[in-house]
């Protein structure tokens, strides 16, 4: 039932402290939801009445039916629209990463919401299954990452790792690259088909004590070539282009 | 000198309304400021004391030396740091798109202002020095696109018109590209050094009256190859890697 506090605890959920201590996360809007819907436990579902007609086989620990106006009220969007969900977070374990042929991305710090709901999206089109991130890369579960994966969540498993421990974990064929403004140009590299993608934090890069771990140091050329570049690509931007070299030198090369 | 009135005149520039009206931008922080001095005439600079002599040098129509106090509260960032700076919006005629070998990027619709920056930011990247966004694009001169653009707009120019009147005078040897979710495979498809590359809407995009001027409708492939894809790329990851890949096959094919 609709109360002051449930509005309360669904607008806490935007603090990944009260996040993390109910285990759950909140997504808003029809086509977010119907995404997730299905792929992680619903705790809660406050939708206008008209949403919930169209989805009676839905089912939740909770359904709430409000007005527009109360879930507006609820909402940590500008412009709400007729659902918003709580999901259970999931506790995937790590998984050790063994098979050569699987690419995977390590995020070292990124630090913007925006941006790792871009990088989440995108590697879901890449056919990418598993981020790696630091323990200081910005939290999948937060509301602003949610809303800018438009539902890749619900294919792409995040984990939060020990970056060191995981790259030092690895078996040796596996191929670890980094993207660096003084790397070699990506187009002239043979790419393995699988391996780890690492990108860095938007100000700085990857760190110094993960670089020493990177075993293919790539870079993405600027045009003209041979521009100084004193600039740099956002790190979204950056990893989409990688990413989708990676994948037409396995498909088209 | 510092005073209230100058506090609300600079607040008042994140709206569209008071930026036309003065034909004035505001941009923050000493990386993205130094990065537009100089390419655009500085009607305003308001920094601490410290910037302003390492700084010495500099002209703007009037200089305020602020504590870093007054600075957060004039502030339209979260951390604002060391200087803030009003400038000109330049008043660039639109140039006539003659020369075939060009890349130019033609923007239908795109909404959103971090989009929008990072778009300004890739182009200037990949080489690419002119945008056309459409009259219902997000304004260049927002501070949150100057913000992403990262000093970008120092090099790139951006121009707003009407689109269909653009595409429609263009010489008729100059391909008008187009990504599209049924398009030809990028990758298999033989790229002209210049031409339009149009990027659509956020949720929409390409509108059906632009689409009608595409010559080459594009597609960037998900993986695995054939996946059904009910998603989408965000539009500036989609805009990076066409441009990576018009790029690429001018350098590396």
């Amino acid at each position: 039932m609709w109360s002051k506090n449930k509005l309360k605890w669904i607008r806490s959920l935007a603090i990944k402290k009260f996040r993390d201590a109910e285990r759950v996360f909140l997504a808003e809007g029809a086509k977010t939801v119907a995404d997730l819907y299905g792929h992680f436990p619903c705790r809660m579902l406050m939708a206008t009445g008209k949403f919930l007609r169209s989805h009676e086989d839905w089912i939740a620990d909770e359904i709430i039916e409000v007005s527009q106006e109360q879930l507006e009220q609820a909402s940590l969007q500008r412009a709400p629209r007729d659902v918003l969900a709580v999901f259970d977070i999931p506790d995937n374990p790590v998984p050790q990463l063994c098979k050569t042929e699987q690419l995977v991305l390590a995020l070292d710090a990124v630090q913007d919401p925006g941006n790792l709901g871009t990088i989440i999206r995108l590697a879901d089109w890449f056919g990418i299954e598993d981020i790696y991130c630091s323990l200081d890369t910005a939290d999948a579960f937060a509301p602003k990452v949610v809303q800018a994966t438009m539902g890749a969540l619900a294919r792409v498993r995040v984990y939060y790792v020990n970056l060191m421990d995981f790259l030092s974990g690895l078996p040796k064929d596996i191929q670890v690259y980094g993207t660096f403004l003084d790397g070699a140009d990506i187009y002239e590299q043979s790419l393995e088909k699988g391996g780890v993608l690492i990108m860095g934090n938007e100000g700085n890069g990857i760190s110094a004590v993960i670089e020493s771990m990177v075993s293919q140091r790539l870079y993405i050329p600027s045009y003209p070539v041979g521009r100084p570049t004193a600039e740099s690509l956002n790190v979204a931007v950056a990893t989409a282009v990688a990413c989708a070299e990676f994948r037409r030198q396995l498909v088209h090369k």
